[in-house]
């Protein structure tokens, strides 16, 4: 099923594949069988029967992980809500082209391949406090973008944005999609002081305000104040969710892109896993309403996947354990008295 | 300096190697150049400084990092304190050497050389609720078997234990250092049912009284509630710390061989950091003695230095993303406005 029109979108969202469940058993077989008391390696044994039951298998592999990094530019930041220029995007996508950023060194590490997919870069989004961010046709391009960068063949995707001035379309999302204020939402995204807080406040409930009446479907949040790249990640995660490829959530931008989405079907983020929960205050309270529970909290806030791609080293070890222990009968080790 | 009397030992403890200003003061510079907002990457800007002053050099690396897993028996398991018999610790030693173990799974992940060093298991420790655990000289046989194993040319070293009832002597350290009633300490370890806990209670505050009227000095303690696995990881992170060697600690067990030490000198953990915070109850309370904040708290349980070497590869993403990053200039990205 492809993602081209609003009618595929919604039929893919209200359709969407559940894991498999004699996976998850074969696997928990297995993890009973395992040379450690029962439970002992906790998160790690949920992971790999997660993994399981996604993948389809007893025991699950990241042969074929990808971080996909998706760039967007916000006409929002005229109004001054990032500490950093808008120039700033499209240095980082070159950045991340020629190997230098956060990301390239995280994702190597964690034996990802790393795809960098700008959108437009010259074609900001509108300034969504006087109108839609995008088009109807804009988002879904967008969405047609990312869900294409989703390869049938690949075990694991791992997102990622960047685009300055998107932690305010992020704010702007989780509170359309899950109420509250812009500053229960609100962070100070890369850097922003308690001025530039205060402004970015104002900016997203003046954005809130005049949205209101527009319906709260997901392409309606999505297009009305969200941005290309967090519109792609919500086409890369539906269309994962199609081939039954598990996602590894980064922060709380990319986060935002699965509100719209889980305000209305909140089992979307079902082969979702957050990696971690980020300094920007918002991420958390998030989290929560998308039913994610962070692997890790280190206080990074940096974006373009790299909390997510320090988390995917903790997969691997879960299916390392999983997959490579020797059983109580192998091992000829005792049982618990 | 060797540690092969108690006043070697003695000497080593007072007198503890700084990290290197120098080299931290330039990976401090370093990070403020590379290409992210100013701090962002949090935690891993820390490991990576941290990394730098231990190893001496502005841009440390893990090219030969070492998980030693010390194994030993305890006679206190007499009383029942443990959920697998005594036999399962020359079992697991087994499984380890065979490779069959979640450590070897999770070493392998992490791209750790793995040694196991058992500790004469066919001679269990004393029971303790009635004698010290150890004579003198087994203790500091035990000390100098750990030092001995921390090659001077590694870079990074994780420890982790295995023994059937040493759940049990790492609670009655962690009272007699910190103080606290045994139940304060007490948790299930690899799987003890609420009597089963109970009697470990009794078992501890029985030998906390026994022992109450010794010196309450680093080697006392050891040697008298503790165990051969456990002072010989005593012995390899004061080995490494003379050596400017990182230490990465694994759980409850492993974190109480530094309790006696760090009651008399808080200082020898600088060089440690806590690679998780398990389920046993105790620990969170004891990482808060030593002065450490996990990187994980994934709930992991098992020991055997597990729950390190996942944590290993945050180290591994904190120092790559320290080298690897481009600066701001490397890459021409515009600073913060």
């Amino acid at each position: 099923m492809t993602l081209f029109t609003i009618n595929d979108f919604n039929a893919a969202l209200t359709s969407l594949p559940d894991p498999h469940a004699d996976a998850i058993a074969a696997a928990s077989a297995r993890q009973a069988q395992l040379t450690k008391p029962a439970g002992s390696l906790a998160r790690l044994e949920d992971l790999a029967l997660f993994f399981a039951g996604w993948q389809g298998r007893e025991r699950p592999a990241i042969d074929r992980g990808r971080a996909l990094i998706f760039a967007g530019n916000h006409g929002v930041t005229a109004h001054g809500v990032s500490a950093f220029p808008p120039a700033v995007t499209a240095q980082m996508v070159a950045n991340f082209q020629a190997g230098g950023a956060a990301i390239n060194a995280l994702a190597a590490a964690a034996g990802l391949d790393l795809r960098i997919v700008p959108i437009e870069l010259d074609r900001p989004t509108a300034d969504f406090t006087a109108a839609p961010a995008m088009t109807e046709a804009e988002c879904m391009d967008a969405i047609a973008i990312g869900a294409a960068s989703v390869e049938a063949d690949l075990d694991l995707i791992v997102v990622g944005e960047m685009g300055i001035g998107n932690s305010t379309a992020a704010a702007a999302l989780a509170a359309r999609s899950f109420g509250g204020t812009a500053s229960d939402w609100v962070g100070p995204g890369t850097g922003l002081d308690a001025e530039g807080i205060r402004r970015k406040v104002a900016v997203i409930d003046r954005a809130l305000a005049f949205h209101a009446d527009a319906p709260h479907t997901p392409i309606e949040t999505l297009r009305r104040v969200g941005g290309r790249e967090i519109a792609a990640i919500a086409g890369a995660v539906l269309r994962a969710r199609q081939l039954g490829i598990p996602v590894l959530m980064d922060g709380f931008i990319s986060c935002s892109a699965l509100a719209p989405l889980a305000a209305a079907v909140p089992r979307i983020t079902d082969h979702c896993i957050a990696g971690h929960c980020s300094a920007e205050p918002g991420h958390d309270r998030l989290l929560g309403h998308l039913g994610l529970d962070p692997l890790l909290r280190l206080g990074m806030r940096l974006g373009e996947g790299s909390g997510a791609a320090v988390a995917a080293n903790i997969l691997r070890s879960a299916l390392a354990a999983h997959a490579g222990m020797a059983t109580f009968a192998e091992a000829g080790v005792s049982g618990s008295e």
